[in-house]
């Protein structure tokens, strides 16, 4: 199979008791998964896991041998609950070291900010042995990648930036094409019709995603494929069937 | 150890391509946190797995050995990506029936309603064998539990009044008590602070939560222990602190 054809997959470690205590809403999942899609890359699988070495450490090993790539977010700032780098350089069983590089950037970020580079802020350099860095160009403080998992910030926008600068520099297939189709129709009238659509295209999945608006039941119904022109033949197929049953397909979603 | 202060935990599989694609911005993992909490419960893990039915199963297994509650949100609507049911019956090494109470459940509820309860939707009264339901007061279709298993709709609102019904209902201990403490402080100033107040506290842990706001750099501190009264007293004894190092406190965050 060629690099192009093969299926490219992620995963991510979400990293922080904010998340599971229901204190901060993730918005990392999604940003991530988008941002893959258009490198070619499927997020197939992610976990939550408390701010704890050990529990970082199993994910991480459980995860990074499965996927091409795993990515972390979330803890890797300067206070005491941030331990990822710690935990991950354990999970490869290496030592965590003060990497110059990230040192003269922070030396750089904090040289006319109050304080300077303070021995706290200086938490924020440490890396396992062997990894690089990923640019940060919103707050300084880098992310780090290790073999194939991608350390990140968890603030959203400074995960964000991160990834931008990471944009294109991976290897990937062809990008997820996604089409979709919305009706005014409770999904179980159209779960038949659905199915045999999906039968129809072998090489798409169709989603289907109810909503309830407006005092009316209807459903957005998702092609996806990573050939583009079978995902757009089978929107098409799929709006004719939805009319031929009588109910008026909407381009794009409702 | 009393069934009241032993640490009662649950965790979440969040089944759906939609939210693996970043089409759907999961919210069940902040609203299932947050209603544990207030059960004396503690989400301690979460998977996103995509929709296939081996990856559910083992995911499922991984976990439901692991704490004494495991939920699962999404696939169990009347469509063809709809094998929440059948992939934890194949969990348990059980079959799938269609049951009788649910199928009651059913009939009433589309009665009056056009096509009334079709073949396709009949699929909403298919449990695990062995399996009780949870009441859904929205939208007819129920959830179901088996085992120490509750398998709960995706739309967040459904889930919601799952939940709702299930209040009071499942053992848990002391809920986890938060008090959050805000300043005008970038978090590198205060992490010494934070670490030398989380030590003087046994029983407390203390998270730090940078933002960017107004132009300015600021962190709330949220201080969580099943002790409500060392939550507080310890809240009050960073605010003391912060205000001696120079930063006005603000409780209850910024």
């Amino acid at each position: 199979m060629s690099e192009q054809s093969r299926v490219w997959t992620a995963a991510l470690v979400v990293i922080g008791d904010e998340i599971l205590s229901g204190r901060t809403q993730d918005k990392n999942v999604a940003q991530l998964a988008t941002w893959l899609n258009d490198q070619g890359i499927r997020l197939s699988e992610v976990r939550v896991v408390p701010d704890e070495q050990q529990r970082i450490a199993d994910a991480v090993n459980a995860l990074r041998s499965k996927h091409d790539y795993l990515f972390t977010t979330g803890g890797i700032g300067p206070t005491h609950d941030d331990i990822t780098v710690d935990a991950i350089a354990a999970a490869f069983g290496v030592p965590v070291i003060v990497n110059p590089e990230a040192r003269r950037i922070l030396e750089d970020y904090y040289r006319d900010r109050p304080f300077n580079l303070t021995e706290t802020r200086l938490r924020m350099a440490r890396t396992p042995e062997g990894a690089e860095l990923i640019a940060n160009p919103s707050s300084g403080a880098p992310g780090v990648k290790i073999g194939n998992v991608y350390i990140l910030a968890g603030v959203p926008h400074i995960a964000a930036s991160m990834l931008e600068a990471l944009s294109g520099k991976l290897k990937g297939g062809r990008p997820v094409v996604s089409v979709t189709v919305g009706a005014r129709a409770a999904e179980s009238e159209v779960a038949e019709l659905l199915r045999e659509t999906e039968s129809a295209h072998p090489g798409v999945a169709i989603g289907s995603y109810p909503f309830f608006k407006d005092g009316m039941y209807g459903a957005n119904f998702v092609v996806r494929s990573e050939d583009g022109e079978l995902a757009r033949s089978t929107g098409e197929d799929l709006a004719s069937r939805l009319r031929e049953a009588g109910y008026e397909p909407v381009d794009g979603g409702i």
